[in-house]
């Protein structure tokens, strides 16, 4: 699971290691609006971090996480894997958190596209446990940038269920699915790319298990970080976010839109 | 504030009225996997929907946002801006809820341009007030496709600050900023136009202001939303999802990335 094949974005990525991640990171986000006071803070009782983590099993989370794809959909599977578990070995605060309020995640939140409900899960469960950058521990952010690389890079599903979901099996659905490589964490990017590689409809039964698949392969990744985190063993992989790089938020595939055209970011 | 300019989505955009909101969406939604039981839930004790709402003044929730911004950015301002509301009207489940987890939410997620924090955060306050479509009330997710369907067409910000915020006062930020129409709800389309229009860096205090009076923008128009709804006044626009009309995930902007080359999703 940690030994996927390493793809590089095109066609402007450059992959910079700076001395430590969390410097890498402090110039990148300052771009965005920099560190703020916590004078302002409205008082949410939960709003202390990091939150209580006990270490779970990165496999048996991803079996979770693909059933309950079957429930709630990706970000809801991703949240629910995690926090479903830390409810029964924890408690509090995670009893609280309403993690089924996050199905209009699917589709890249209610079908548009956008971000894949997968890494939307993930970043929300790191920064739950973690907490915000603006309360002073950078990691979440680190751990949310590394699940949204590793997403754009992986040939996903990287995760293959013990037993087919009943749906699944009851559909046909077969045991090994098509892989593919999205270069993005948009959900029309990850699904349109496996919909043209696999033949398969949006409707499919297979498209459905391959997105339960991605679900539980994110599900996995971000527990092995947080597992890593809660050791003292998480190195952040220095990523350097598109801000630093070309004064615009976005990702590193511009020319897959933009064609020969890309636009240089206004510097006034 | 309700006046905005409705302008049209290129090129493939067919707004289709429904005979009823709930229909439409129900069609829509269930090629993403249609309705489920809550038979697999895992037992969140606050997962009980519509957490208890009062009616907020959208002008009042807009300048909380839009200082909120300088605080804890877009997505986790709207969130807060209502949520830091009905902390003191209501109480919990409020009280309990991590406003300030959703820092992450900036940039398009951690700046990479994907969905903008503003509707991200809208769509997280509608479905923890009114709960997710698969607890029965589908009104969270029309009144989210609401949201990022005005999020795309209006000239974007709507809001302006009574005061503007010491932070752009102190950096010269003018009273009046320019506008533009994104035709997304993506931070990169969203922010990258603005950019060229205004001949603003990311790193510009007007691009600051912009980006906390989008933030504004958008927690005016979902509290608009939730007052309508909480007095049963509330109508679903009809909205129609791309994965209806094309088949895929998406927006309905394909030539702005795709050019003459819009692909056709597998029917398989």
């Amino acid at each position: 699971m940690s030994e996927e094949k390493k793809t590089v974005f095109e066609p402007t990525r450059r992959q910079v290691l700076a001395t430590t991640g969390a410097m890498a990171a402090g110039v990148a986000l300052s771009q965005l609006g920099g560190f703020v006071s916590k004078a302002g803070a409205t008082g949410g009782k939960t709003e202390k971090w990091p939150w209580p983590y006990k270490k779970l099993d990165p496999a048996k989370t991803a079996e979770i996480c693909y059933n309950e794809w079957y429930r709630v959909f990706c970000g809801a599977a991703v949240i629910n894997s995690v926090v479903g578990q830390l409810r029964e070995k924890v408690g509090e605060p995670y009893t609280s958190f309403p993690a089924d309020a996050f199905v209009f995640l699917e589709g890249g939140q209610l079908g548009w596209g956008t971000i894949c409900g997968s890494p939307a899960g993930a970043n929300i469960v790191a920064s739950l446990i973690i907490g915000p950058r603006t309360a002073g521990d950078p990691d979440a952010h680190h751990i949310g940038n590394d699940v949204m690389q590793w997403y754009s890079e992986a040939a996903l599903p990287t995760f293959t269920p013990k037993e087919l979901n009943p749906k699944a099996k009851k559909a046909g659905v077969p045991h090994k699915l098509q892989t593919t490589v999205s270069n993005s964490p948009l959900c029309h990017l990850s699904v349109g790319k496996w919909m043209k590689a696999a033949n398969k409809s949006l409707k499919s039964p297979e498209r459905k298990d391959r997105c339960a698949r991605v679900a539980a392969s994110t599900a996995y990744k971000v527990v092995e970080l947080l597992n890593a985190w809660h050791d003292g063993d998480y190195e952040s992989s220095g990523f350097v976010s598109c801000a630093k790089e070309n004064g615009i938020t976005g990702q590193f595939n511009c020319m897959e839109c933009h064609g020969d055209d890309v636009p240089e970011a206004p510097q006034g």
